[in-house]
């Protein structure tokens, strides 16, 4: 099995010496920043992160910041969701797209208030498409990566957890909102948000240097509660329906394509660079789109490229994550699939890399 | 030692399968993309790279095409190096930098003729800056990734290997241009380049599906040559002065910074983007540069972060990669270092992870 080698360039985070020294065993590479994948073992994470709590180093979520006069211009050039009636302490799902309707990201924007927004996005340097935008259309704001490294607190005892450390006034947040709370004389921006289907929150830690102060605070007043280092879980995040971006998507792929038609007034997203083509998206709709797929036999083996779909002895799809879940005593799986099999029911084929599986698309995902 | 969790998001490449049976041991993340790092060990793949020829994997040096009537202008727009006199055939080294000055990219631009060129990236999504310039300055231009990945051949055997496969012609390309060969019936750029100082060669190979037959020709031709499956070696690039952006400089750096004052015509480069804050650099000089470090003691442990470099107890600068050199007999480390202190023969200190250690900047790098 290959190693990783670390460098600079993999970059480290203000929680990594927690993370090592609570025995991380795998990692993946996140915006170019180090991202744990297993601590036990992806099921005992798994079944730990739905029974208890667990703190997740996920500073790789980095913040693009836009300050200034035309901030809340350029956040509505970026995503066809409509930001009209957002409001300061509220976040927001957004699809960001190209030109032509691609999925550039799938992050989360925070509006801190209307000059200043964070994105905490997903894998791909947004910055870079945000920085050029702004400079292209000569835009009077100010965007960087500010020194943010979002922890995350997940699991069914998060709140009580949370109580202890930050103040009964957490478990006021209500879902996809934040509020301010105080750590070590520092304002933070806690959300009820993160990357799990078991409830939580998101602490953007502004900072680095309160990072471990943080870490160990948490451990410190969870310790009775079976407090553990963990990260998203593969398994979990499936079940739940928890797309990730670069493996289920990419920038060929529109948001009506991943399911994210909900997030997308395209029709009232005025200034959203990718509007015309995605208008035309939205009247004729996909022709190919994100589902659940569950994939008969034993345990599958991990998903590391793109497993072809086919159905009558044509391709009519691909699986980009797949897992077997204890809970639903199945493999669970996401898949793009054509509009002629997508429906829920259909018998598929899925060619895994020991063999052909059967398989069938999903109402719904098992969570 | 944590392992590497593959996915799709960590992409594998059109030579992953030959890199595999070829027994790699280690793996970094290069644009979201796998990039060997490690084969039999690093000391044992760096004598071989002096000795042999090898073959590299460097599918991870994506390629950003431009194609258009205003592919030139934005070309221009990138970078501060002078590209009026750049010929089609020809290859540049060119700093990329954003409005402030600071590089976002250390690529090779590739110039197929006028109206096409690719920039052969270094560890950035360089393409999203492209397309949103492209996008916010309404130029008349595509910008896209296409279906092309670099397969490097390295060493002292480099041109009779690839004579072998190409034709005596190959002998004949001068360092950094390029010119046409054919492979299987496919018009291949072949240019005299590579991020070693051994010589050889960069297959630009358009084309996924001709990946592995060109890698298995390639093996086949040198088997009497010992040619062997490689990778960039920290060692050899250090003693090299090769530079790896993200390790030695970020987007925090000015190109004078990094030592590439010489690749810049600010005065002329008529366009550029960071134009009016690299003339106040150019006139005024960097306060910190890039040098070669030599560092005391034995080996020193692998630079995973950056290592404080002290003089008169405060700190001047800092390490960003390092290793130990068998034929130097000593540590080879490159560093950003204060102009205070950063002439040839300076002592300073280098806090490594198991200590102090005496050090020097040199003159200039090992080979």
């Amino acid at each position: 099995m290959p190693q990783i080698s670390f460098s600079r360039r993999l970059r480290r985070t203000p929680f990594s010496e927690g993370v090592e020294a609570a025995g991380v065993k795998g990692y993946t590479v996140y915006n170019r920043m180090l991202l744990p994948t297993v601590f036990e073992s992806v099921e005992a994470d798994y079944r730990h992160l739905k029974n208890h709590v667990q703190v997740w180093d996920v500073s790789c979520e980095r913040q693009v910041e836009l300050r200034g006069p035309d901030a809340a211009k350029l956040m509505q050039m970026l995503t066809p969701r409509d930001l009209r009636g957002m409001l300061p302490g509220q976040c927001f799902y957004v699809p960001i797209v190209d030109e032509t309707g691609g999925m550039l990201n799938d992050p989360v924007a925070v509006k801190l208030s209307d000059d200043r927004w964070w994105i905490s996005i997903a894998d791909s340097d947004l910055l870079l498409w945000v920085k050029g935008i702004a400079n292209g259309y000569r835009l009077d704001v100010l965007v960087d990566e500010p020194d943010v490294s979002p922890l995350a607190v997940q699991g069914p005892k998060a709140d009580d957890l949370m109580a202890r450390v930050f103040g009964d006034r957490v478990r006021d947040i209500r879902f996809f909102k934040f509020d301010m709370f105080e750590f070590e004389g520092r304002d933070l921006a806690v959300a009820r948000s993160g990357y799990s289907k078991q409830g939580g929150f998101e602490i953007y830690v502004e900072g680095s240097e309160i990072g471990m102060p943080l870490w160990n605070a948490l451990f410190t007043a969870g310790e009775d509660q079976q407090v553990r280092a963990g990260c998203p879980n593969l398994i979990e995040r499936i079940e739940g329906g928890l797309l990730s971006y670069g493996n289920d998507m990419t920038d060929d792929n529109t948001p009506h394509e991943c399911g994210l038609g909900k997030f997308c007034n395209t029709h009232t997203a005025i200034g959203c660079i990718g509007r015309d083509a995605l208008l035309r998206v939205a009247k004729e709709g996909p022709v190919q789109q994100i589902r659940p797929i569950a994939i008969d036999g034993e345990a599958v083996l991990p998903c590391d490229r793109p497993w072809p779909v086919f159905a009558d002895g044509k391709r009519v799809g691909q699986v980009t994550s797949a897992a077997w879940s204890p809970d639903f005593q199945s493999n669970v799986s996401i898949g793009m699939i054509r509009l002629s099999h997508w429906d829920a029911g259909t018998a598929v084929e899925v060619e895994t890399p020991d063999g052909m599986r059967r398989a069938t698309v999903q109402e719904r995902f098992w969570i």
